[in-house]
């Protein structure tokens, strides 16, 4: 097993907070996604991002505001957010104390063709 | 966007834990993996787990002490644990008060045979 801890992981200016992407992480190398932590300080946010890869925002610690779509969701550890491809999201921080920190996870869609699936679905 | 919350998951006996499987949401199921919740009572811990696809656990709520290989890792909320495939795992709860709450993610990592990659390579 290896052990991957946001604490002792690379972070890089990104987005307007700091970010600790997977590619530094050998052993995950072959995994069908992308990841990294997503570690916004106190009161701070992300720029609003928008990108083809659907994502996933695992939060680990703090509290977060994931705003999307003209919503706002609260997410708490123990919550995910599932975005869509294409649509613009913000992550807040919504403690003045603690950082936020989330594990994001992304991939690009398979396309699903008109003709996909018609052999298994008949 | 859409929310996934451990706290409202559907869940089931599984492992010896309750799991929430991701199957459940309808939203997941374009994802290239699997996906699951798994709540481990205080003082709890999993059966001996073992599978031929890789698994990464992150710990999102709780004290987790991951065993593999021999060898025993704390995790906390920030830490994630990359579990290669078909190696035996158990996953205890740390705290006599508190629910363990997990997000295990797992896929089957493409075979990697001898000539694969040598073009790139050379």
């Amino acid at each position: 097993m290896r052990v991957l801890k946001s604490d002792s992981a690379r972070l890089t200016p990104e987005f307007g907070i700091m970010v600790g992407r997977w590619s530094q992480y050998t052993e995950a190398a072959a995994a069908p996604f992308g990841a990294m932590w997503c570690v916004v300080p106190p009161g701070g946010q992300t720029d609003t991002d928008c990108h083809p890869d659907t994502e996933l925002v695992v939060v680990v610690r703090g509290s977060a505001d994931v705003r999307a779509g003209g919503h706002t969701e609260t997410a708490l550890p123990g919550t995910a957010v599932l975005l869509e491809r294409e649509e613009p999201h913000v992550l807040v921080n919504r403690s003045a104390d603690e950082p936020l920190v989330t594990l994001s996870v992304y991939w690009v869609a398979e396309e699903v063709t008109a003709g996909a699936g018609q052999a298994d679905a008949g």
